[in-house]
């Protein structure tokens, strides 16, 4: 049976060299030449059986790239560029070692998307379950990173893509907005900005919390997916699941108040994906509530999204 | 029942300041300001319930320490400075909040004694096993980091403390050597190094393969530690232990040959620890092979250590 050595090998069979490694997976720790204008993101998410994935339905190739689409997401969502990626994986008991390797294949089929080197990680196996942990860095290249913090009162509120039902597939095989939010980022436009992992009432509380405002939107101008549709047998309406269901990881952000500029307007020339559509679903007001408007009528927007508990 | 929310506003309320961190755990990424002089070193290292500790019998506060000083451990291998880490965590359903910041306060305690700032991480619940994932940021800080591939024939080789039978209890207390190694390293004279965690007929091998060298080492040098004696009377003995359990997390590293200078007569005096132990174990040859000298008679040195089979 082979070892944990022999597919250590193998990774590094797999790595590319890069301006940015000096030292790539092999050793205790990667080093990187970080480029000293760029400062530097961090942060780290993980996926488990039965939670973010479920193995006996997905393979290896796609909970990899969820669990690195997940980080590169997180990027996205603060407008910076992936960087390098570390990984642990912890396998059952008797994984095949080609197992092990799709599950890397699916990481670094998600990272060569925006040229982000898996430099180092971990994989032991264990009596428990599948669960991998990825870890990102990211560059802020020129831009300045975009945090939940700078929403003011009369910016607009878009949000990319279109909302809900992602548990139909769509959580395995979204696309991070990276590239998107990078260009929205280089207008210095946008104020705050967040991926919509919880859910979009709850994100939208996230940024209403932290940047101390409260918002009201039109459910006119909520982008309704299919998938929301689909889901709407189960007794919630369809915009129910645009409005509360998680795992969308599209871009939810606020654009500066007064601008003559409309996101709506701009494209992605970059992106290898059909053009991402850009919807304006309401405004920042002043005060702390939350309000949605549907059907001419006012309603508290109560965040119902996705919360581990414990 | 508090939730995931609860929990990462409890976790921001430990952080503390730095002139690294520009936005701390909270967002989607943290920011730091990276030294323009430093270079970057990432890695990443887990812990599973069971394989790496067992939760029937280790507290919390003991495995949150475990996951972190592992990752020091590899700032230590390649004497680097911590700078910063984030968290992964995977708690078994109905896992008490109490539990949860027990763990991440072992975490922080491990690494607060470096001034390593926790600026990141993710916590779920499921249905599996505790695993956490720890990935570290190391600055250079004027110190060229040490790989494993420098060592070269004549060099002597060195380990700091005893080794063997970590298992009874020390694999879950060491002390990460990072102030030892940084000062090491910072002499210019050590060549080669890594921490001791597949056992140090493993982790002498890595050294070789990686530098292209071989080693004789005697046994009579080789420091055995009191756990290994106690542990010899399972039918292996002590030197056997010293030789061949992982989980030491002491240096073991090559130290340049006609230095006038010895590093067992080095201090480190910012060590909150007993002194630190150097003891030379042997010389690197040319050649690859490793072997050992045992009462005159010269044998190869088999790897043996851990290894995780798939």
């Amino acid at each position: 049976m082979p070892g944990e050595f022999d597919f250590i090998s193998w990774v590094r069979s797999q790595q590319r060299a890069s301006d940015l490694v000096q030292l790539a997976a092999g050793d205790d720790l990667a080093i990187l030449n970080w480029k000293p204008d760029d400062l530097l993101l961090v942060g780290t998410d993980q996926v488990l059986d039965g939670v973010h994935f479920d193995s006996s339905v997905h393979s290896p190739r796609q909970i990899g790239r969820k669990a690195m689409n997940r980080n590169l997401s997180d990027c996205a969502a603060m407008a910076c560029l992936p960087a390098a990626a570390v990984a642990t994986v912890a396998l059952p008991l008797g994984t095949a070692m080609e197992y092990a390797k799709e599950l890397y294949l699916g990481m670094k089929e998600a990272a060569d998307k925006f040229d982000c080197p898996i430099v180092g990680g971990d994989t032991a196996s264990w009596s428990g379950k599948l669960a991998v942990s990825v870890s990102i860095l990211g560059r802020s290249a020129s831009v300045t990173p975009v945090t939940r913090k700078g929403a003011r009162p009369g910016d607009t509120i878009y949000v990319t893509g279109a909302l809900g039902g992602s548990r139909l597939g769509r959580h395995m095989s979204f696309s991070p907005r990276v590239r998107e939010a990078y260009a929205l980022a280089k207008t210095g436009h946008v104020t705050s900005m967040i991926d919509i992992s919880d859910g979009l009432s709850r994100d939208l509380r996230h940024i209403c919390d932290e940047s101390g405002v409260g918002a009201a939107i039109a459910s006119v101008g909520i982008p309704v997916h299919a998938d929301a549709v689909q889901m709407s047998r189960d007794g919630h309406t369809a915009l129910e699941h645009a409005l509360h269901d998680g795992e969308d990881h599209e871009l939810l952000f606020t654009w500066a108040c007064g601008t003559h500029v409309h996101p709506r307007n701009m494209s992605f020339p970059d992106s290898d994906q059909p053009p991402t559509r850009v919807s304006r679903i309401g405004v920042i007001t002043a005060g702390r509530d939350v309000i949605i408007e549907h059907d001419g009528k006012y309603t508290p927007l109560e965040p119902r999204g996705w919360e581990h508990t414990f």
